[in-house]
């Protein structure tokens, strides 16, 4: 099987069991598949679920998609200068997934992992890289669901490359910044990579196990915070702070995430893109929450991250 | 009383009549004034209306700021090229404003009047430039009330030029536009002028006259449709179409807005940029009014922009 079919095919089986636990964990809601056709190349298969007994709304999606590289492309790919001008395809597949919880005592969830090839015009590989990471968003910080959720990625990561781990979860804490929030984090992080490519030491099959390793490991990190915190009661105020933060995760997600606004600017799938938008979300003229309060206590680990293994 | 005192003055009447005629409007909600310092030159006063009798969150900002001119800025202003390498300054004023009602059946509003200014070393104007606009963003598509104010803008236009109404509606249709939801458009418009600088035959007193008549036309504008449809009764559902549609407003403004991605770029007051913000929103996976409905009317004025006068 070629590298190609071999990591579309575990995008497909991840996508399989993450929404199987899922569905299993929510008790009530199914996800709905939408499968759709990029007109200039590959498709998608998302898969949203909502008003669940759990999760408000969500969607686990899959794409395989490729095409020619467009001079916008070029571009946001920085290619070498070599390839200026060549004719080039490329084809990429992730699986692509956000959960926003009813219950504010339940984090948002995010991950994503995903491979990219470029081809030049004899169609063989000339470039092929690895991205990938999770991150948590929770609405009140519990330090044993935070520390649960960085040692699991840890353990992953220590597995390939004891570097990996401090040096992913710091390009978690760097990317997911809402910048014109002074330097505000969308929530505590987790890990994040990209541009990981073969090497002499690490080579394509590293990359592979260790973005499977991941993936597999979604189900461990999130689900058993998922199954001690759905129950708890909460009232109409942590519910208000959870859409005042859900604000925060929108304002990121459209003003400077990478994925999203490439998405826009090229044609992508409005709706499977825009699934990871809060189902409610309130915006509050200058909210500032009680100093040393619950609300507070996460504002500060958003506004300076830290250590939790 | 030069030209730029003249028109800080006008704009800080133009905040005082509006706020006075939005709470007489209101009946229950005052707004609240934060006076703010820009640390490289300049201030506002940013004034906020929350959860009255009618505005459910509303801002009417003024602002007075000045400072050298930067890199980003030279870009952003395409600057011609005799002026690249001076040491130039500018200054600029303007009145923001946005009012999102509590009922679906008052549409929301937004409003913006500025001059802008560049000096060179010496300290004397070498450029100076007008824009604005008044826009509206109805939930529901009420002919009358489209028709009485774009009226309304149309005769302050003829008033200075008769070719102004045709030219600014259409900007105003070609600027507020989310442009990955097929072109739909934010809302039914009004007019949108910019970069309007005298010449022989329309001086800067023409274009503080057109600015001022503009400004003045708001209260006539607005005012009356809130009068008529506020104590219109509805239901869970309209609310829920006005916050889907609010979706749509919030994509527009932290993807699209030049004004806002401009005060998020060089650390703008952030609370008085973002305070355009809809006060409670829903983002729903694929949502689509149902054919021939009250919703799809308004959907079908978004996507096809008409003519009302």
């Amino acid at each position: 099987m070629s590298i190609k079919q071999q990591w579309i095919t575990y995008i497909h089986s991840l996508q399989d069991n993450i929404c199987a636990a899922l569905e299993a964990e929510d008790g009530k809601a199914t996800f709905v598949e939408d499968v759709w056709v990029r007109p200039e190349g590959g498709g998608g298969k998302t898969r949203v679920i909502a008003n669940g007994n759990v999760f408000e709304k969500g969607g686990v999606n899959t794409s395989a998609v490729e095409g020619v590289v467009t001079d916008a492309m070029r571009n946001q790919l920085k290619l070498p200068a070599e390839l200026i001008g060549k004719e080039l395809s490329w084809f990429a597949c992730g699986l692509s997934l956000v959960l926003h919880p009813i219950n504010p005592f339940v984090p948002t969830v995010h991950c994503n992992y995903r491979m990219f090839e470029l081809y030049n015009q004899e169609g063989e590989v000339i470039d092929r890289w690895f991205g990938g990471g999770t991150d948590l968003t929770p609405y009140y910080l519990i330090d044993e669901d935070a520390i649960h959720f960085h040692k699991t990625y840890k353990d992953v990561c220590d597995q390939f490359d004891t570097t990996f781990y401090p040096t992913f979860k710091k390009l978690c804490d760097d990317y997911f910044v809402n910048y014109h929030r002074n330097n505000e984090r969308r929530g505590i992080g987790g890990i994040f990579y990209d541009y990981q490519r073969a090497s002499e030491t690490k080579n394509v099959d590293f990359w592979i196990n260790f973005g499977q390793a991941c993936g597999n490991a979604f189900n461990k990190a999130y689900i058993p915070i998922v199954a001690k915190r759905k129950d708890i009661p909460y009232t109409s105020a942590h519910k208000h702070w959870q859409e005042i933060r859900r604000g925060r995760y929108t304002e990121f997600n459209l003003v400077h995430d990478r994925g999203t606004l490439f998405g826009l600017r090229t044609n992508g799938r409005i709706e499977s893109i825009l699934m990871s938008l809060p189902p409610t979300v309130r915006f509050e003229y200058n909210y500032q929450p009680v100093a040393g309060s619950e609300e507070d206590k996460l504002l500060q680990a958003c506004l300076h991250p830290r250590d939790f293994v």
